[in-house]
């Protein structure tokens, strides 16, 4: 069972990162990028059959370790 | 016009952070977890309207920048 996770900083959140891919690509004579928001997708590879089962275990991961729930939110996708 | 870019270590390619991650996970009390690939979500908010001119602008931009093409893959989304 895979299990796909988006975790990006939350709304308002500073994205230095983002900024910077922002700038670079304006360097590089990109443009009309008004905007880039830079985050993480981690694809799991769970045991077991059970959707569901596969996608409440992936939120208990997300809250334990693989997202800073303070400033950033979570998206969770079973492919 | 929002694009996402998916960026991912192409198969094959060792994911040092993956399997940081999967440790990480097993520490923590999480069985059944046989894998862990991470990669980077990028959101890209684009000037125009035109979707096939976003999605290959954005291509362009994971040639020139987003993506080690040598290591990574990507994939582009339109929003």
């Amino acid at each position: 069972m895979k299990a796909r996770v988006h975790v990006m900083l939350k709304d308002g959140v500073l994205d230095p990162q983002g900024e910077a891919v922002r700038h670079a690509l304006g360097s590089l004579g990109f443009e009309g990028v008004n905007g880039v928001r830079q985050g993480k997708v981690i694809e799991l590879d769970l045991a077991g059959e059970d959707p569901a089962a596969a996608e409440a275990e992936a939120r208990k991961m997300c809250e334990a370790l693989l997202a800073n729930t303070v400033i950033e939110r979570y998206e969770v996708e079973i492919l």
